[in-house]
């Protein structure tokens, strides 16, 4: 579909204002005496939810419900709403809610505007720190109470020379924690536990190359439009389409994309 | 040695004034284009010393030199000064100099000052972030931006309720980390990277258990020194003084202290 330069306009400004709404909800359970977890699937471990969580994406359907009422909603939280005009707003309030339980300032709300077939617009926002990543309709920002910057993917940065973030050694089967191993022998540094966070650094340039597995597409859909808007690539670990989640890669650029990907295949 | 109020004050104002003339040259190279790193011993892997570390290290040493002449200084960057005071700072100006380069805003800067075999007073900063956990001479306290509360450990928290923080799997031997692992398997949630910042969310009574290796004297001071005064125990992993560094533990509170050492000790 379409999507004029006012429409345009228009999805940031929602965008923005469901980050903000999120912020609020999001802060007044982290790090706070009332925060609460349970268990949504006692089999697979733990995966705590929190009032935070439930809080913050009520809070963004609730502004989507007023500016944006015929869009459709793929949340962590609640039900899907299908779409009347070709957009779906895919949301996840807290990323990382380990992190969060932590107390770790790592996780973050994610936002993203679907349409076509992929993330057009998307928003990485960590209410704590008080830093919002956007990125889509082929530019990317930072922005800090006030502040603004460009944000700009290391275009140059080979293999040898790169910074990678994962959540290995937690998540994964063991054959993609082989692929993960094979990408990490060869960078200079491997970093854990950034949560979503890890994009942002990508699209900011300060980190080159992210890999995860078993994401849902509400876990990547806002940080892959950030660092595309960046200059980065996002693709799953096969070079197909990163939307679906799953095992996913982001790279700062094609070359060391392109290197990462041979690894993960001949490994994995 | 007798560290009276008025000593307390003092040397409270002047950990402070360190702490803040840090900020200045740490926030200076952070994320920065002139981020440089360099190998202060390429046989032992990749360990950079940026800019910042070093302006870091020679702010805090000029606040000393102006207002504290005669105290000892042990430092990351620079020859050691004896003390004629019975007095000691121990500084890091950039404690996770990796996550530093990464740009993830864990790393901070550690300033403890020691007397009589121990550190009395501590400061973790996070400068990016504006955070700041102190402790020592029986209290603790968190503050950002003009806020401040005080720091208390959970005191009624079990291992199997337990947030464990550790560096591992990076650092570390084989035996190391089957004690790590030991613990590790009988928490509710294990997080990694967080680098000094662990320590402080312990001391905030977020999280729970710190396990780490390989320590320098100036890696645990200042953190320590926080711990214990909201109310945890640092030690070695044998219970010994954990000021020297190396293997280290620190614990919200006695029970969970107890229980995980003895795990340590049974399998490493």
């Amino acid at each position: 579909m379409q999507i004029d330069q006012s429409l345009q306009d228009e999805l940031r400004g929602v965008a923005r204002a469901c980050a903000d709404a999120a912020r609020v909800e999001t802060l007044r359970y982290f790090r706070g005496a009332g925060l609460l977890a349970d268990d949504k699937d006692p089999g697979a471990g733990f995966d705590p939810v929190t009032q935070g969580d439930r809080a913050g994406e009520a809070a963004m359907r609730a502004v989507l419900a007023e500016l944006r009422p015929g869009d459709g909603i793929l949340g962590e939280e609640q039900a899907a709403i299908p779409s009347q005009t070709g957009l779906t707003w895919v949301l996840d309030p807290i990323d990382g809610t380990r992190g969060y339980l932590a107390g770790t300032p790592t996780w973050g709300t994610l936002i993203a505007v679907h349409a076509g077939g992929a993330p057009v617009y998307g928003i990485v926002d960590q209410p704590y720190i008080g830093e919002r990543f956007e990125g889509g309709f082929g530019a990317a920002q930072w922005s800090r109470a006030g502040a603004a910057r460009d944000l700009r993917t290391r275009q140059t940065v080979t293999l040898d020379q790169a910074i990678l973030f994962t959540t290995f050694p937690e998540v994964g089967t063991a054959d993609e924690r082989r692929g993960f191993e094979a990408v990490a022998a060869q960078v200079l540094l491997t970093r854990y536990g950034m949560d979503c966070y890890a994009y942002a650094l990508v699209a900011a340039g300060h980190a080159d190359l992210v890999i995860e597995a078993g994401l849902q597409p509400y876990d990547i859909q806002g940080p892959m439009a950030v660092v595309e808007g960046a200059g980065g690539v996002v693709t799953a670990w096969d070079g197909g389409p990163a939307e679906g989640g799953g095992r996913v890669i982001a790279a700062a650029n094609p070359v060391i994309h392109a290197a990462a990907l041979a690894l993960l295949a001949a490994a994995s």
